[in-house]
């Protein structure tokens, strides 16, 4: 096992709750994608996994980049055009799915699939944040991606790990 | 344009018919992913649609090999312990997503993750095709993935041209 | 054929520009790797095919992505972590990469794995750019990778359409 | 830590085997790729790192899909028009490296570029099996790139333990 930087994770675990996430928030989307596989999977074992994706530098990575881009449009910060397009959410801007790809690919291509579910069908917190970049000033477009990616990758995490100690 | 190998692309829609599955079945869960996008959507446009994405080489060699280890894994063909992992449609066995991935990756990451939606949520002849290969003698590890892989293709396809010149 | 937004196109090459590449300079990579499958292959023909690769929507969002976080590392002005990770190209620090992938996943299999020679390998104006980015206070640790990915479109562009009408 | 399953591993280390292709032939890959990054750099931690990353379902299963297809059209056992796509190792087919890409993901984009470098080098074994397969009736279109992929994600797995447990 690799040493953890146990003060990255925290960082990257305060800037989503700078954004309004907790990883409770997170873990009951990864609780609500695998709960008809799984019979006694509960809420404090999802949580764990949580925990332990965002142990990953790569996962830390895309985290501090794209809300780092979230909180630069809010401050309307960023050049045009790329101000206007992330702000906005733009739909044919595929840059903040690409970026939670970083987190996902890792973990194979059941994190993959449950990703594009939990992006499109805006399943718990990922659909409260949506929204909430909708209809204020606050700009979500990287933060919603970067929250379903990692639920989906705690869900793959414990389809790999099932049965077996994690 | 590049030309089109029409023979080969009537190979691939061949192959798809011999699974059971028809061009106008794919056009169909396009239609259900993308009409409350577009509202003028028909399922004119959805067939044409499907139809240039299996004017790709790289969809078209996917589906080749897909479908070619379905029916050698239908016929027992293939060695142990890849036979056993393809019959049965082993969870943790991703291969058949990631062959998907080749169709999907070239539509950008709107195709990627309306794949993973399409592939989760078993959408119209995804989820026959995969209830098929369940129940009986069929294999549909492959078939499954890669008409959930065109169909989410065709959608971006749309996405993309929406308003323009397709 | 998809309109074409020739105000975003050309914005995407004056950013290059701005970051002292030139369309000539990404095709001459293109050249380079790709003169030894092709006999007639000439720099005309490789910079067509560049300036096909900019006109894609995805690529120009991902200039404008890579280069903004380039330029607001080299004022200083992203947040903490993040500023020194992106100023000195941190080894681990990989979004760039992946961000390179929204460019040549779009272009098959044939993009990447020359997307990974001429990142790797430094060639051309891939390794001078990283030369600069290491040399003084410029940053370029976007920038490299999103050229050597156009390059690499570019080339698989080539491939995909030899001896065909592009 | 996760059971490793030894058999699936041992049976994926003999595939290889009878392809020609030991894990010191690998492991002198990321070898000498990786020799100019760290000073101190073994054969014996390369060889223990391509044998960890053997320990992956994930990446067992795309051994035994892959060397099954390689197989299987030395046999001409696959259906028309895979068949002469695969023994020819045809330009345009680019499903082995789609295959590949199951192993390099989950290795983070490190393993990527050392995986787009390997493949189009032919560094070590990664050459020699590419000019068996064009050389006699022997069919190498998967078994280059997955050996090419496990020595990058090898690679990728030193990159990111250095200095560090592994």
């Amino acid at each position: 096992m690799a040493w953890v930087d146990l003060n990255q994770q925290q960082k990257a675990i305060d800037l989503l709750a700078s954004r309004g996430v907790s990883l409770q928030d997170i873990a009951e989307v990864t609780f609500l994608i695998q709960k008809d596989y799984f019979a006694d999977l509960t809420m404090d074992f999802c949580l764990h996994n949580v925990q332990k994706v965002l142990e990953k530098t790569e996962v830390q990575h895309v985290v501090f980049t794209g809300i780092a881009l979230d909180e630069l449009a809010e401050k309307q910060m960023l050049p045009q055009p790329l101000q206007d397009i992330v702000h906005s959410d733009m739909g044919l801007y595929g840059v903040d799915e690409i970026l939670a790809l970083g987190i996902v690919n890792i973990y194979g291509s059941i994190g993959l699939t449950n990703f594009g579910y939990v992006d499109k069908a805006k399943v718990g917190i990922v659909g409260k944040i949506d929204q909430i970049g909708k209809e204020n000033d606050q700009c979500m477009t990287f933060t919603d991606d970067i929250i379903a990616a990692i639920a989906a990758a705690a869900a793959s995490r414990i389809a790999h790990n099932n049965g077996k100690r994690s």
